[in-house]
């Protein structure tokens, strides 16, 4: 592998040109994703590190605001079989990944976000949290738009997921705070990609400073 | 945006001890797939530049090896409607898509890669060349195992593919000088990114070293 | 093949104690979907006969209402590439369907229903609109809540659309008399099926009048 | 709803005229899908009835085939959440599926088809057991060319099963003595579709004397 580099100058000018990076904006109703916030990508021992720990925690503030706000909540985890019976090419390529099984500890949404009744928690054995789960038909169910996104890892789980989110017709906002990665690097350089060419990327100070008091609320409609 | 800056030493240490990067190897039948090589990404005056007409041309000899040794050949391609009635989250975040339409010289493949007969071109309006096309059910239905991928930009359409490739049950192999970026921190980022958790990445002649001359060969199922 | 036999009167009466046929009702946004009223599915000495003819009668009265009302509308046709590149599965059951290219008049729409400028055409190789297409996600995008269908073949292609309709979220309305199939027996039994399980059914009057003259008309989302 | 009428004779001699109904035949590597054969649609007080007891017989036979051939064996569920946080159309329409929540012994397997390690189980919330599940990927990362589907009822999780299978690239075979339904009018309807536009429709002996001793044998690729 070739050592990234710092991207010149110039190459941002190029996006610019060529028209990438226009804001995406916040429109409709909100809702939240948070992608694998679980035990075992909190612990640097096992898939954490990094600023997973810092993101989990700015992520708490976030949930507690979502839920305030009535907005639509998702979660998702890693999960496999007991036996493996489901391993996939994602566990081939990153075989540690079949410890996350339904009952280890590893595979558990940290307590701190822990979901509560009427959020929804997809199990998925793949990056995205929309591929072979029914999360994009429970966003759309419940009227979502605009999908903040909170979760790890950057470069990983939380890209696929945001990919898809916009592929499925939302509109994803990357919390820039509220996304962590194991190493800062692919977490910078993923920030980048998706605020190009995805999603708009932006802190949630700056988030809830646009939403003000009151936008964004609505009613689950069911 | 903070700037990316260079991974340290022990970020790869990381990922190694934790388990990611293992190889998948090339596993049964192959089949290869070229994302979005078509005229407006050739040229750095539209959405072109940085490698991009260098890894077209190492693409010209990957794909005459494929169809020497009938391989299932799948091309992208990025196609709005001329009216914009399917315009997007992608195209709001990138409204100069939109001038990719069907008759555009833009959107068609590049001269040197024009598809054949039996060979299978997809339109999106999306970057993964899986979302909302045939692709998968195609190379299912062919028994492709291991799906070689060339295109662009390595940052967005071949990552995005490569990602999806892999959660449909295909080894992705990324052939690095098959793939191009219009800036390369972005390119070689993304080579990092998906050589450590969803595809082998290689370059053309170490994967004809390892097919030899033979293998990889097979009849088209259909 | 047994030769299907009429329901007895118990059979129903099994389907409501089980909990079958509740009314899902109009709720929040709706939208059309026109599924392969092409001139081929028009025509009884290709793949037409029955009640086709009746039903896209009917349809050109729902489409002037859908417009009038400003519902996103979405149409679809069966159209496979010209050298077979995509034949399928579907194309191996029922070889015919290989003559629907892309500018072979029998993939055309019909003229009567021809889409207007913002209107979603999707091209399918399958019996559902929305497998392998952008369906689900431009109907997200515009806030769509319920889908009224019409369309042919009722046992075919408007079946598998009504149930990925459900299943991606949506609320099917199939419009009985908006439907039609070449033969009664398969139209009848899938409506029963589908009002069942999926999707309320009622004529395209009922429709209107349940709506009145304001309701269900919205601003296009985008 | 109009009643269901008797098919005349001429209807299905437009099928075969419209070119529907042609053969696929057993090709390449065989799997086995059983849909729901769950307690809850064993119990005619509960989803079941008709000849589904009898399909579960069958398939008993079958099951104890595909295992001694070594088929890649899948299995579906239906399973809600304990707190209907994913409640959905489909809920919607037959509210009483909410009672198949995880540890309702209604939505455990059938003793007689427990399933063995290296099996894989998909929970689901829709019909069809591609929608939203790993079903697809798991399919092809093991070769799977032919799909034997066995389950319940015919006219709704295997209808909707047997029309994803064909359009993810399969070709369904469905046993008409392993698939059940609580009612035989739409049984039988729901066969005739099938056969004629997405599957072989024959008895699992037929399928077993076509096969011989040998055939459809394979390891299973990981």
């Amino acid at each position: 592998m070739t050592e990234p580099t710092l991207p010149r100058e110039d190459d941002e000018a190029v996006y610019r040109r060529q028209g990438f990076g226009t804001r995406l904006g916040l429109s409709g109703s909100l809702g939240l994703l948070i992608v694998d916030f679980v035990n075992g990508f909190a612990d640097p021992g096992s898939f954490g590190g990094g600023n997973i720990a810092e993101a989990i925690q700015a992520t708490t503030h976030l949930l507690a605001q979502a839920r305030a706000r009535r907005w639509p909540i998702a979660h998702s985890r890693i999960v496999f079989a007991d036996d493996a019976g489901d391993a996939n090419v994602f566990s081939l390529k990153v075989p540690s990944l079949l410890k996350l099984t339904e009952h280890s500890p590893l595979s558990a949404i940290v307590p701190q976000l822990a979901p509560r009744e009427g959020e929804l928690v997809v199990r998925k054995t793949v990056p995205s949290a929309f591929f072979g789960t029914g999360l994009a038909p429970w966003l759309t169910q419940r009227g979502v738009s605009t999908l903040v996104v909170a979760g790890t890892t950057t470069s990983g789980c939380v890209r696929a997921s945001v990919v898809d989110a916009m592929s499925f017709g939302f509109r994803p906002v990357v919390l820039s705070d509220c996304v962590g990665d194991r190493a800062l690097p692919p977490h910078d350089a993923n920030l980048f990609d998706m605020d190009q060419k995805c999603a708009d990327v932006l802190t949630s100070s700056a988030l809830f400073e646009s939403l003000g008091d009151g936008v964004g609320a609505q009613p689950i409609r069911s």
